[in-house]
């Protein structure tokens, strides 16, 4: 392990949210601080125990910022973040701290002074399960374990919405929606996590060499998580632009990042990334075995594959897409195709069969595969090699018959105790999303499916955060897990950070339509609230409850600049004299002066009033004239 | 008519689309050319009558952008567009034109000489029906009569797809939607079109007075549409803004503008824009009426209502939002809302209805309202003045009442031969979408739909058009005939430019969704040329058959500047070794090289040749290594 480097701290965000903090839940199982965000408005009045008092609100949400936003953690990416799960690991007693790297490539990585310029300073060497353990979530939860993992899950997932709703009742919501799959119980507990994690219905990405994520879980009866991808190309970009695309990411609301990057230094890349990741990190490790063979598809190898999996296992890793089910007999099923195979996992693998009129290494070896997977805790994310990329190729037999053999290779993960994800497509039209959803769930087990999109339409180039959105909702309510975000600069060029900003608060507007579809706990708590100060003119609450309060903010001050129209009752929109919210405040209180009646209106049930209003003459609201 | 003024003609945007240009196709029962956009790509190799040939493929869009974007015609906005329908009406031989306007405020308007520098000059009086004559689609469609507008319709709405289809069989589609209502032609006919506006299933909005619109129709057995609005309001924008913002919405694909203007020089503005509009225009007439009585809803009168309305008709108004479903005792139900009312018109008429303890007086003189609209063919937009504003609000007691009363006064606008759709919300999360879909379709006999969004969430303000674009895109599938666009600005401020574009990109992105997802004929060819052009990397036959070809090729270039790029086998997202359109391209080119197959692929079955495959130990596409 080399010293040195020079990377540049520069343009890494760290500013809190407005009018946010960070704030802990402690746990009651283990001693875990769970950190949330909390967002204050402004006083307004609130009934507590009967009596009218004007109070400041305090809203809870998911935080996925990590120590970015806490103004008392010092950053240095040069260190990397705070490994809060370190102990957690040891404490099991069934890992070990190896005293050399178990890759290769790694090994020899590692002795290049021309790359230490570049390398990040390790300060340990990798941890490994103790021989015959398996460090898996999974495991743990079939034993009937409840890890500290999980109850920071439970905790995480619930966002205190309890508390909030106990604390102004006006926040409270009728919980009108659909839950799919295990009914979800009204709060989540660590013993709900563990039994959907031993059942395969969630999964817990978190490797044991990467203790600075922060526990999350992806499964349908969560809250739908997404995934932002970033990485360099051969064409562009660099390792401190990369860093800051993840911290950007994670700021925004990424649950998970994957690094997909396919250019040079990438090792170094990512060993940067992880420790400087709050989130976990998943990659495809495919492409960097292809680089490892001059980008020749033909010249891949089940030793240099298998040499990269464990490289990235030991940096910390967390789940690894593996093509696995791109079967020689699948390819030509993609020939009458409008676009062939569109993932670059899929495509070459393709290859490589092919031309070795062999069958998909990935799947032969697929058990020696998960030998590697349990020792650190990686999970499986099994990619769609043949996901239809336009609409024409939609559920077509290429893209099913892959799916069927995805689920024969859960059973086998599941039978070590691996942790695994199903991936999805892609481009699809509306009505075949639900086909997608329902046949994963059919012939996977139930396993957590983690799509890309769908985008919904091939129309739109530099508009498929938008077309992509759209299927990702849906997909969302119908039970996908975990959403893989699309960028405006999707089939056209590398995202920048307005691209990442745009894709993930995209992606963050459909998952959070999902859950309300779904009606999941609490879900309802921040639309209330916002909308509340909306009616209420609290123009500030307004931005700040908001997914971009930066954004929502400079978008009002384009037409009002001035503070004055932070305080009035209209926008620009439809000036002082239209705005309905005001005539509507107008209304009630035009009934109020009037002796009327809102009282009554609220606490008689609606129906009655209604009846009594038309029996009185209509003279409900207005006594006088 | 006052003749003189000094607006600017600047800013107006004319350029055509790359490789686009105007073709017309002509009618077979009437004397008309119908427009339409052809967007030429880069020679391709096609099989035309069983021989290979290079050849430009010609594909046809939907064009809303009338006479702006053909280099042949002389756009002076000071003049107006031609009035292509201008000889239809008048051959009918039931309407006259008048020797004065016929409302009070008009003429008053028109001898204000202090206006005159703002002022469009007229060059003719407007038409109405000569007495006893109904001059709807609708009653000449109940006759039996096919118009020259039905039939424009019919010919516009196939977008020549057929031909298309012909003329290169790659194109073809599978026709794997589901139709809603009435089964859908394999090509719209005339006597189609006809049928639909007669059963009230589809609305045609062109007022006589507004010839210079191209016929559109809105109906749920037709392609979907979208609205945009515009308008100043009283803090912000300008007469010129205006216009080029309606000719800039119906460049990106606006089908109708709605007017919503609520500051001063509302009648000059509107006649401004009806005149240089080739789409129909609807407006709100309460927020002109409530102009005139200087923002005191109170002071509001079905007299100076009833003067507006026809000031509008006669101006060439195509259809009218009236609010005439907010029913007193309705306006209780809205007491215990988050968001109460947040229809302006809705607002505006509770506080008249609460204030006067009166009946809204758009319900009580609706028979008279009708007795105008007929007289001009003026469609009613029947408003949801009681749409739910927030995700809690959704589909509650006062949202449904409403919409009952509004199926009550279809059938009442019907018996009037009067064309009608009905307006929905407004935040709706997503599991409750198909309820309002489904509800309007039963109490208001099919007319067609026309939502706000729905937004299926609150919480991302600066975001609206996509959280609202989402739910679009559903509604627009379950079977809305209309999308009312929301752009980004929605609840902070007016839309400038960008806004207008995005919101319009956006809602061309849904409704095309739901056109996919209904399967309606020929939708998918454009998907279908720009993915196979994507596959083949065309690029700039992928930026010009998409939604706006100036972001996708600006976007592109970002990265990849150079005119070398625009013919590279990659781009820089992935970088040329890992484009997995490049490397599923040389397993085509492999297979071709060893004496392989997939001709035989193509023309076997793929079910047999995976089982050859197989069963030939899958030595298919590669015969020697």
């Amino acid at each position: 392990m080399k010293e040195k480097n020079n990377l540049k701290e520069e343009k890494i965000s760290t500013q809190p949210f407005p009018r946010s903090k960070k704030i802990v839940v402690n746990g009651k199982l283990h001693d875990i601080n769970v950190a949330m965000r909390e967002i204050e408005t402004d006083e307004l009045p609130a009934k507590i125990n009967g009596e009218i008092k004007n109070e400041k609100i305090k809203i809870t949400v998911y935080d996925t910022s990590g120590p970015y936003t806490d103004p008392s953690k010092n950053i240095d990416v040069l260190k990397g973040i705070e490994p809060l799960r370190a102990s957690w690991i040891t404490d099991r007693n069934d890992v070990e701290e190896l005293t050399t790297f178990s890759s290769e490539y790694t090994r020899t990585q590692d002795q290049k002074s021309e790359i230490d310029a570049i390398r990040f300073n390790r300060t340990r060497y990798p941890l490994r399960a103790k021989t015959g353990c398996n460090v898996s979530q999974m495991h743990y939860a079939k034993k009937g374990i409840i890890t500290p993992e999980m109850e920071y899950i439970a905790i995480r997932e619930n966002q205190k919405f309890h508390e909030t709703i106990e604390s102004n009742k006006e926040f409270s919501f009728q919980h009108k929606g659909e839950s799919f799959g295990a009914a979800v119980p009204k709060i989540i507990t660590p013993e709900f996590v563990r039994a959907e994690v031993a059942r395969g219905r969630a999964i817990i990405p978190n490797n044991i060499n990467h203790p600075e994520s922060e526990p999350m879980i992806i499964g349908r009866n969560f809250l739908v998580k997404i995934n932002a991808n970033i990485g360099n190309s051969a064409v562009t970009s660099s390792i401190e632009e990369e860093v800051e695309k993840a911290v950007w990411a994670c700021r925004w609301g990424a649950d998970t990042i994957m690094d997909l990057s396919t250019g040079k230094n990438i090792h170094e890349t990512r060993e940067w990334i992880i420790r400087n990741s709050p989130v976990p990190i998943g990659t495809v490790p495919i492409y960097q075995a292809l680089e490892k063979v001059n980008g020749v598809a033909e010249d891949l190898t089940w030793e240099i594959y298998r040499d990269t999996l464990i490289e990235q296992a030991e940096q910390g890793v967390d789940y690894f897409t593996i093509h696995a089910g791109v079967l020689l007999r699948y390819v030509p099923l993609t020939a009458k195709r409008i676009t062939g195979i569109v993932s670059r996992g899929g495509s070459i693998l393709a290859k490589w069969c092919l031309s070795h009129h062999k069958e998909n290494f990935l799947y032969t070896q697929f058990e020696d595969i998960c030998e590697i997977m349990k020792q650190y805790d990686v999970a499986f994310s099994l990619g769609d090699g043949l996901r239809p990329g336009s609409i024409a190729d939609a559920n077509d037999e290429a893209q099913f018959a892959e799916l069927k053999t995805l689920g024969e290779l859960t059973k086998i993960a599941w039978k070590h105790d691996i942790q695994t994800m199903i991936e999805g497509p892609g481009h699809v039209p509306m009505h075949l999303i639900k086909e997608n959803m329902d046949l994963q769930l059919q012939e996977c087990g139930e396993a957590p499916f983690y799509t890309l999109g769908p985008l919904t339409t091939d129309i739109a180039p530099s508009y498929d955060h938008i077309t992509s959105g759209i299927g990702a909702a849906m997909i969302g309510w119908y039970g996908c897990a975990m959403l893989c975000y699309v960028t405006p600069k999707e089939h056209l060029g590398l995202p920048n950070k307005k691209d990442v900003k745009d894709g993930v608060i995209t992606y963050k507007i459909a998952a959070h339509a999902a859950d309300l579809a779904k009606g999941f706990p609490g879900a309802q708590v921040r639309d209330n609230a916002l909308s509340r100060a909306r009616f209420d003119f609290r123009w500030h609450d307004q931005f700040n409850l908001s997914l971009d309060p930066d954004t929502a903010k400079e978008f009002h001050d384009e037409t009002l600049p001035a503070d004055g129209a932070k305080v009035a009752h209209f926008c620009s929109m439809c000036g002082p004299k239209f705005c309905s919210m005001k005539i509507t405040q107008e209304v009630r209180e035009y009934a109020a002066n009037h002796n009327m009646i809102e009282e009554n209106v609220l606490s008689e049930g609606l129906d009655e009033m209604a009846k009594k209003f038309v029996k009185e003459g209509s003279q409900l609201y207005v006594t006088q004239e």
